[in-house]
C-alpha cells in the first residue's frame, strides 16, 4: 500500500512519473515567504507581471530582519506590506512571529502542498502537509500558479515506538536522527514518520522533528494527520480544517528505519555542525556563556513552558546570558497567561521580541570561542554572527538546566541533584488566537490601485539579457571544492539588510573568498562578462538565489566546475548563467585566474551537451558539458526564467 | 533661606566658593556607568592603578549595546562583569534594565551625590539626589574618591501649582519647559522644582522631568524628598533609605519661573530637536509609521500601563510598527502581573528586550523621512540610526492614541471620539523587587584575584606622552562653527560596538565631516602630531570623552578654535590636548588646511596664557590664548590626567 508521502505527491502531480530521481511537477496550494527572501520574490512577481496570487493561501512574513540598525529593514517591511497588498497576499507584520510556527497555527491544513522560500518550510510536514523549501523565483512562479519542479524523492519510513523518557523531548529525537545519519543522510529523500510512538508526540513536537529534517538534507518530512493534529487544530479554533491522513499499517517505503523513543537520552550537537551529535552526559561540565531558547526548531508553548518550570524560583548564573525568543504573538500571550514569562524574567532571562533573531545571526552573537547553547536548528561556523563562534544545539530541557548551572548539564542529572520531578505542564486546550494580527488580502479592485512603496534601498531586478552565441571572457575567479552559497553571497547582520538591493548586495559577492572580486568584475563590466571556475560540489548549502543573481548582475555568464550542488545549479539556470562541467576533471588544473576563455555556438545548447572551450591565454582546448533539461536550456538561452516567461504570453 | 540644591552642594563641598561660575569640588557618594562609556572607565581605573572603589555605591550597568550583531557586544559585557568584580563595583547585566530607572529603584538615596558617565544621570534628581552627568574619566576619578570639579551653577526655582489635566502627564511638563526655554535655556543652571503642584507628581513622574532637564542644558535637576519619595521607596522595600529634604517655603533662588499644571496641554517636539515643541493639536493628522514607548524619559510602570489601558481591546493600525521597550526587569514583571503586556501584545505591540535600544540608535531605526513618535528624550537628526529620520517626542498618552489612529493624535480628542474615560490605574503599592538580578561587589580578597577578561576587541588605553615644548605640525582639518562631539566621534550601531577599542574607534574620527581624516593622521603619525582648527562652540553636545581620546590617539596635540563647548573643553584637557582660542577671531580666516603651524615655549603654559603661533606656510603670525586652570595646565603638560595622576603618588 502507498505511503503517505506518495499519496500527497500523487494528489498534486501535474506531470512526470513518480520514479525516484525523475523530474516531477507539483501543484502548489500554499506559499510562504519571509522578509530576507521575500523582497526579491515581490520584485520577481513585478517582473513576471503578475496581477494577483493564484494559490489558495500565500503569506508574506516579516521575521528575519528585525534589528533595524538603520532605515533599510523598516523600508523592506513597508515594501513587503504594500507589495503583499498589491498581489493579494496575506501579510504578517514584524512582531507576529516566526513564519513556520505561525503558518502552522493560522494556515496549515493537512493534505495541502506548501512551497516556501525558506529551507525550514518543511516544518509544516508536522500537519501532514507536503512542504518544500525552494528558491524565491520558484515560489514566485508557484504564486503565479506555475507548478513546482522537483526530482521525485525516495520515501524513507521511520517507525517510532515507545514513549520518550522524562527530561527528553522531540529535539532529542531529531538529534538522534542526525546522530545516526549525519547532515546528508536524507538527501533526495522524504522522511515519513509512522508507528505507535506518534501517539505521544503533539503536533508542535512533530514540528520540531520536521523542521530539522532540513539538517539531514531531506526534501521534506511528512507526519500523518491524526488525533494529535485534530487536537492542535481544535486548540487553534480550526478543527474544521482537520482531515484524517494516515498511511495505514501496511504502507511500503523505499527505505526503513525505527526509533525506540524510550531509549532516547538527552543529546547535543557540538560546534559547528548539526551532525556532530553526542549524549549530553559526555560533554557535561563544559563552561558556557550563553543559552538561547527559541527559533522554529523549538517553537512550541511547551518548549518555553518546560524551561520556565525548571527555572521557576531559581536563578540562572550571572556569567550566562539567558536569552528567550518567544516564537509568535499567540505563544507569547499564552506564556504570559501561564505565568511562564514571569518565572523566566525572575530567573534572569532577557525576553526578546518575537522573531528569528540569533538563529539567523541577527543579534545575540556570542563572544569569540565562548560556548553558546541554543535550541536552534543550525550551528554552522559563523552563523551566529561571530566568525569564530562555538554554538551547540540541544533541547529546552538541556538548555534550561545548563543556564542554571553555568556548565553543559544533563537535565536528568540536574533533576536528581535538585530533587525535581519532571514538570507536568498544564497547557491550554484553547490557545490565545488573535487573527487581527494578520492582514488579509485586499479585494482585487483595491489591490490593483496599490503601488508598492520602494525605499531608496529597494532596487528592481536587474534586466537579464539573452545568452550570446559566442563568449570570450576572462576567468575572474578560480575556487576549490565545496564552495557554499554562504561564501558566494553571505548572510549576517552586515549583508542581510541589502537583500532587496541587488546592486549593493552584489558588492558582497565572493568577498569571503576574494574581496577584490566585485570591483574586478565591475572594471570588466557586465556587458563583456566573465567566467568562474569551480571544483566539486560548487554552490552547496542554503537555497538563496542571491548567490546566482548577484554574480550574474556583476557579469557572470558561465561557471565551469567539476560538479554542482543541486539547488544552486537550478538557481543558475533560473537566472541565465550557463553551468558547465569539465569532461575531464584534470582540465581544471590547466586553468589559472586571468586566463581568457572562448566558447562558441552556444545557441546549439538544445542540440548538443558538449562544447569545446578554447583557453586563449594558454593556447589550449578542453571539453565541457551541460546537464540542462530542455526546459532549463530555454531559460538559459533567454537570459533566465523571468525573461523567458515575460516573452511567453 | 537656602534652596535645596545649595544645601545639597554645601553638604558635599570639598573646596571652592559657592559663587555661580566659580570652580567647586564635590564629594561623590555614588557613581553610575553604562556599557557604552563604562568599558573606557574600567580601562581608566586600570590605568589609574585603582585597587578598589572608594564610593558608597558604584554600579556598572549594561543597557546600551544589546544588539549583539557580532561578538563585540558580548565581549564588552564580559569585560565589564569581570572588571566590576575586580574593582568592587555592583554589576547589572544585560536584561536588568536601563541604568537611570534601575538605579533609582535599587540604589537611589535622597541627599546623596551621584556622578554618572551618561548625560541623563540627572534623572536621579527625582529622589532629591545631586546627580551629574560627566565624562568617563571624571567618573573613574570619583570611583577613586577624587572630588568632582564643576562650575557652581545658578539655582533656578520652578514653582509648580495646580494639578495636571486628564490625558496629560509629566512628559508634557518637561516639554512645556523646553517650549518656554529651548535647548540651552538652563545651561550653567540647576533646575529646582518646588510648590504645591508636586503633591500629585510621583517619584517616577519626577524622573521624567529630571531626566530631560539634560535637554535644556541644565547641570542637573533637583526635587524635594517628600511623601511621594517615601511612597516610592516603600514600594521598593527601601523605606529605611528615606529622609525628608525640602527647601521650605521661603527658599531663595537665583532665577524663578512657575508652571500652572492645570494649564498644561498635550505637547510634542517636532523633528529634529527636543526644543521644537508645539501643542499636539497643531500637528494632529500627520501620518506616522512608528510609535516607540520606553527609554529613561518615560520609564515608569505608569507610562506603560496608561498606554496598555488605552489600547486594551483595540488594534493599532497595520501600517504602524508599535514598539514597546520595558525599562527594567522589575517593571516588566509588574506590567505582566497587571495584564498590561497581554493587552499591549494583543493590540499589536512588539515587546522588546529591556534596555535603551532605539533611544541611542541601537535598532528600531525608522524608514527615511517616515514619522516616528517616541516617548524618548532626544530626536537629534540621525540619532535613530536613520540619517534622514523624522522623529517626534511626546507622552505615552499621545503615543498610544497615535498608534491606534495612524496619525498624530491629541489623546483628549481620541478619548472624546471613542468615549473613553482617563484610565484609573491600579498600580501596586509594593512592586516586584528582585535583588538577585544585581551582582554585589566581591569581597576584597576575592576581587584582587579577578583578572578582567579582555576579548580581542577590547584595547587598553593608549599611552599618553607629555606635551612637547615646541610643536611644528600641519593643520589636518579646519571645521566651521558648532561642530558636535557626534561629528568628532559618532555613535550608532556601526561605531558604538568599538567604544572599548580606541584604535578601531579612532578610524571613525571626524569621518562625518571628512572621511580621509583618520588615514591622513596616520600617514603623519601620532609622534609628529597634527593640529585642528575650529570655529565657535567647538565640541558641543554629548559628553563622550571618546571625542577627545580618539583624535588624540591619532596624533592631535592642539585645537585652535574661536570658542569651545564646556564639557569637551574639559575632556581635551583631561586627555592632554591643548585647547587654544584665537585672540582675534578673524585670524581663523587666514589659516587653510595643510598649513604648517609652529608653537614654541609651551612649557610656559602655567606662566602665560598668550602664545604666538607662526604659520610657516603663510609666513604669518597670530596670537592664541588658553583659559586653563592651574590644575588643568598640569594635566595638559603631563599629557593628560591619567599620566599626571600616575606620576603623583
Amino acid at each position: 500500500m502507498a505511503n503517505l508521502a506518495r499519496t500527497l505527491i500523487e494528489s498534486h502531480l501535474v506531470s512526470g512519473v513518480m520514479t525516484p530521481g525523475a523530474e516531477i511537477a507539483l501543484r502548489i496550494d500554499q506559499t510562504l515567504t519571509q522578509d530576507a527572501t521575500g523582497t526579491l520574490v515581490m520584485q520577481e512577481l513585478e517582473a513576471l507581471g503578475l496581477d494577483r496570487a493564484r494559490t489558495e493561501v500565500s503569506v508574506q512574513y516579516v521575521d528575519h530582519n528585525l534589528l533595524q540598525a538603520d532605515e533599510k529593514n523598516a523600508e523592506d517591511h513597508e515594501y513587503l506590506r504594500t507589495a503583499a497588498q498589491r498581489f493579494g497576499l496575506w501579510f504578517s507584520k514584524a512582531g507576529n512571529g516566526v513564519s513556520h510556527p505561525t503558518h502552522m497555527q493560522r494556515f496549515g491544513v493537512p493534505g495541502k502542498t506548501l512551497a516556501g522560500s525558506d529551507s525550514h518550510t518543511c516544518a509544516a510536514g508536522a500537519l501532514s502537509m507536503l512542504a518544500i523549501g525552494v528558491g524565491g523565483l520558484e515560489v514566485a512562479l508557484a504564486i503565479s500558479s506555475q507548478p513546482l519542479y522537483v526530482r521525485m524523492p525516495e520515501i524513507w519510513g521511520i517507525e517510532l515506538e515507545g514513549e520518550l523518557p522524562q527530561w527528553c523531548s522531540a529535539k532529542d529525537v531529531i538529534l538522534e536522527m542526525l546522530r545516526r545519519h549525519g547532515v546528508s543522510g536524507a538527501v533526495g529523500r522524504i522522511l515519513e514518520y509512522h508507528g505507535p510512538g506518534l501517539a505521544t508526540l503533539t503536533a508542535m513536537d512533530r514540528h520540531v522533528i520536521a523542521n530539522m529534517g532540513a539538517e539531514l538534507g531531506a526534501t521534506t518530512t511528512v507526519f500523518p494527520s491524526d488525533e494529535q493534529v485534530r487536537a492542535f487544530l481544535a486548540a487553534e479554533g480550526r478543527e474544521h480544517d482537520w482531515v484524517e491522513l494516515t498511511a495505514g499499517a501496511d504502507a511500503e517505503y523505499d527505505l526503513e528505519d525505527a526509533i525506540d523513543l524510550s531509549a532516547i537520552e538527552p543529546l547535543i550537537a557540538e560546534p559547528s555542525s548539526p551532525g556532530k551529535v553526542v549524549p549530553v552526559r559526555e560533554v557535561a561540565g563544559t563552561e558556557i556563556a550563553q543559552v538561547v531558547i527559541g527559533s522554529s526548531a523549538n517553537p512550541g508553548l511547551r518548549d518555553f513552558a518546560v524551561a520556565a518550570a525548571m527555572v521557576a524560583g531559581r536563578q540562572t548564573v550571572p556569567q550566562v546570558s539567558f536569552d528567550v525568543n518567544p516564537t509568535s504573538r499567540e505563544i507569547l500571550t499564552d506564556l504570559i497567561e501561564m505565568g511562564a514569562v514571569t518565572d523566566l524574567v525572575a530567573a534572569g532571562a532577557r525576553i526578546h521580541q518575537t522573531g528569528c533573531l540569533g538563529c539567523i545571526g541577527m543579534g545575540q552573537a556570542p563572544a569569540v570561542g565562548r560556548n553558546s547553547l541554543r535550541t536552534m536548528p543550525r550551528n554552522f561556523p559563523g552563523r551566529s554572527g561571530t566568525e569564530e563562534d562555538s554554538v551547540w544545539l540541544c533541547s529546552p530541557e538541556t538548555a534550561a538546566a545548563s543556564a542554571l548551572t553555568g556548565v553543559i548539564t544533563d537535565p536528568r542529572e540536574w533533576a536528581r541533584t535538585v530533587r525535581m520531578e519532571y514538570p507536568k505542564l498544564a497547557l491550554p486546550t484553547r490557545v490565545s488566537v488573535n487573527t487581527t494580527m494578520l492582514a488579509a488580502p485586499l479585494e482585487p479592485e483595491r489591490a490593483r490601485r496599490v503601488r508598492p512603496v520602494k525605499g531608496p534601498n529597494i532596487s528592481s531586478l536587474p534586466p537579464l539579457t539573452p545568452l550570446p552565441d559566442r563568449i570570450q571572457a576572462p576567468v575572474l575567479l578560480k575556487v576549490g571544492d565545496d564552495v557554499s552559497t554562504d561564501e558566494i553571497s553571505p548572510a549576517g547582520a552586515r549583508a542581510l539588510p541589502f537583500r532587496s538591493n541587488i546592486p549593493k548586495l552584489a558588492m558582497f559577492t565572493f568577498t569571503r573568498i576574494d574581496d577584490s572580486y566585485p570591483e574586478r568584475a565591475q572594471q570588466i563590466g557586465a556587458e563583456s562578462g566573465h567566467i568562474v571556475v569551480g571544483g566539486e560540489n560548487y554552490g552547496q548549502g542554503s537555497s538563496r538565489e542571491h548567490a546566482a543573481i548577484t554574480p550574474r548582475y556583476l557579469g557572470l555568464r558561465v561557471v565551469i566546475a567539476k560538479s554542482f550542488a543541486r539547488i544552486h545549479w537550478q538557481n543558475l539556470a533560473n537566472f541565465g548563467v550557463l553551468a558547465l562541467e569539465f569532461a575531464e576533471p584534470a582540465d581544471y588544473d590547466g586553468i589559472d585566474r586571468g586566463d581568457v576563455l572562448r566558447l562558441e555556438h552556444l545557441h546549439d545548447l538544445a542540440r548538443t551537451t558538449s562544447f569545446q572551450v578554447r583557453n586563449l591565454t594558454k593556447d589550449a582546448v578542453f571539453t565541457a558539458r551541460h546537464r540542462l533539461s530542455p526546459r532549463q536550456v530555454e531559460d538559459v538561452l533567454a537570459g533566465g526564467l523571468i525573461p523567458r516567461l515575460a516573452r511567453t504570453p
